[in-house]
């Protein structure tokens, strides 16, 4: 299955709507935004960097609020960092990447209040900055040679080319879990080293000698999947499938035919990889954990309270059900997707009163060399 | 009113959406060739167009079957065009520009047959091909300083940013006719100068120097705009509004503070702008005439028969409202829009039946100095 043809957000701008639920991945790009920082410094005082046009692309931009959110950053950044160093901020050229299913339409009624507030914001003789929309893969060539100065990725290179081959002994799984046999997740972590040299190859292409990639994805604390927590979030979806077999509303070998396009790696093999591949030295990458829940900000191992698991158990599968829907309605019908989610909410629930889980972002920032 | 808010084709691929009745753009492309050949001809053998990424934009590609029509021909000019020069073809960067309203999604599910396409006539090692969507006014800046080689725009730069002011005495009109007053048109004259002056002063800017801009257009074949037979097409369609006024379906009020935001100018009024902004030089102006069916192909001054008249009637209908049909609709409302067409197709063929009318197109061809 290409994953490049169902592969995008919930759309339009209802209650599960990816617009309306995409504040883990507001705060990731939050949290990520020293490392964005660190690397543009480094283009400081450079005239290939700022001197006319700082060419920025961002892959997997999708739809909704955050869209914009990450250039904003960026250029904001640049602006500070132009101000500081005593020089005229450079004109921007932003390309959104994201397949060609994204709600593009959607991302383009954004623009004439995002320029708008730019020269509010920033005076009338910044810039200027251009925004451009470029549909495709971006394990694709997408750009001309040597045209660009920062590649930027929030929460999408987690999402693989293709379903890896050979997991048709996965059995009522749609990841690799604790009962699938070894060779589904050496499918995956190949299929994973594949796709992410890909990425490497054709972007090392398009970026300048010097330039900059920060990429943020999903990954593991663990090299061991069978201990990390990510490895249950989808022990509990699969669980929630399974109740609806029982139900007589999706047959178990549906559910066997269905694996994740999704590979989240641990640091080491992102090192590897950006090591074996070449074009890229890694300057730097940071694991940063967070609550299930986007809005949960307490730490602790527990939950305080049932009220409050319930309440995680809501938001985690608002989160998850905006990312997931569009992906599990194509294969298993959207007739399911509002009892499949409230069974994962209640799971979730369950399993965050034993124990707290959380997900592992990794930001990495390499330099073209 | 800002025309960028309401301008746009009629979306969809129904009856009467522009994708299923986009013929007269498509004969235009084809018959402005060879002045896009010419241009193109002019660039072999310098490295600065053809030397890596031959970068080109779209203005006002729209979104139907000839969205990506312009770039493949442009792309088969270049590619023939290197193989006679025995050079290998550079990389192509298409940008298609149009408003913010325009349905691009729609447009970028045409890229995989496209890139596909592009493989299989050109080969695995051609290119490879680059395709960006540019939303916004092609009134404004679009694009990074000298960021293009050829600018392509092909039944769009007829279409003004804005209603001209001080048109309220216009009354019973949409558009200048033999009974406005003699301010209306001077008004028309004034708005498509200015805009159009615009319209050179940021792509000069943006266009290297030695590049081209290829601009087709709908103009007049008289400086005297009443003996034109284009002021004959918007006559039509006001008496076809006017009907409606007699079974109070419109109000004429409505038709006289509804204007066009078009306008067609002659070839001098062209020079003179282009020789009074300064950037470019006319390298070539060509006028092509055309019968309004963009089906006739018969040239002569009468209809045959009456059965052809309402055909060319019919054929003209729905040519004019897959172009018109969303404006139309956001002032007048949707509901009156098929009585309105009906009532214009059979106001065309009685016209036709008399005198048959062209259409005048003007293709200019400039290189920025």
């Amino acid at each position: 299955m290409e994953a490049s043809n169902i592969l995008h957000m919930a759309s339009g701008d209802g209650e599960s709507s990816y617009a309306n639920n995409s504040l883990v991945q507001e705060i990731v790009i939050r949290k990520a935004l020293p490392i964005v920082k660190e690397a543009i410094k480094s283009f400081a005082n450079h005239d290939v960097f700022f001197g006319q046009c700082f060419k920025i692309a961002d892959l997997g931009c999708s739809s909704g609020p955050n869209t914009l959110l990450s250039a904003t950053n960026i250029i904001d950044i640049v602006h500070e960092e132009c101000k500081q160093n005593n020089r005229k901020a450079p004109q921007f050229q932003v390309s959104l990447v994201d397949l060609v299913g994204n709600d593009f339409n959607t991302v383009f009624e954004l623009l004439p209040n995002f320029y708008a507030k730019l020269k509010e914001d920033k005076g009338k003789d910044f810039g200027p900055c251009f925004v451009s929309a470029v549909p495709g893969s971006f394990y694709d060539r997408l750009f001309p040679d040597e045209s660009l100065h920062l590649v930027y990725s929030s929460y999408s290179v987690h999402w693989l080319s293709q379903v890896p081959e050979g997991l048709e002994n996965n059995t009522s799984n749609i990841f690799f879990s604790k009962t699938s046999p070894p060779n589904v997740f050496e499918a995956y972590q190949k299929q994973y080293a594949s796709d992410f040299t890909k990425l490497l190859q054709v972007r090392s292409k398009e970026v300048v000698s010097g330039g900059r990639m920060v990429l943020t994805l999903i990954g593991r604390s663990f090299s061991d999947p069978t201990i990390d927590d990510s490895v249950v979030a989808w022990e509990l979806l699969t669980l929630s499938l399974l109740d609806l077999v029982k139900e007589g509303l999706v047959l178990e070998s549906d559910i066997t035919s269905f694996n994740m396009p999704f590979y989240n790696p641990c640091e080491d093999e992102i090192k590897t990889i950006v090591e074996n591949e070449g074009s890229f030295s890694l300057d730097s990458i940071t694991a940063i954990r967070d609550n299930w829940d986007p809005y949960d900000t307490d730490y602790t191992n527990t939950c305080a309270s049932k009220e409050l698991s319930h309440s995680h158990g809501e938001n985690t599968k608002k989160m998850v059900r905006a990312v997931m829907e569009p992906l599990l309605a194509s294969h298993f019908g959207s007739s399911i997707i509002e009892k499949l989610f409230n069974n994962f909410a209640k799971h979730v629930s369950e399993s965050l009163v034993i124990k707290k889980a959380r997900h592992t972002n990794i930001v990495i920032s390499v330099i073209k060399k």
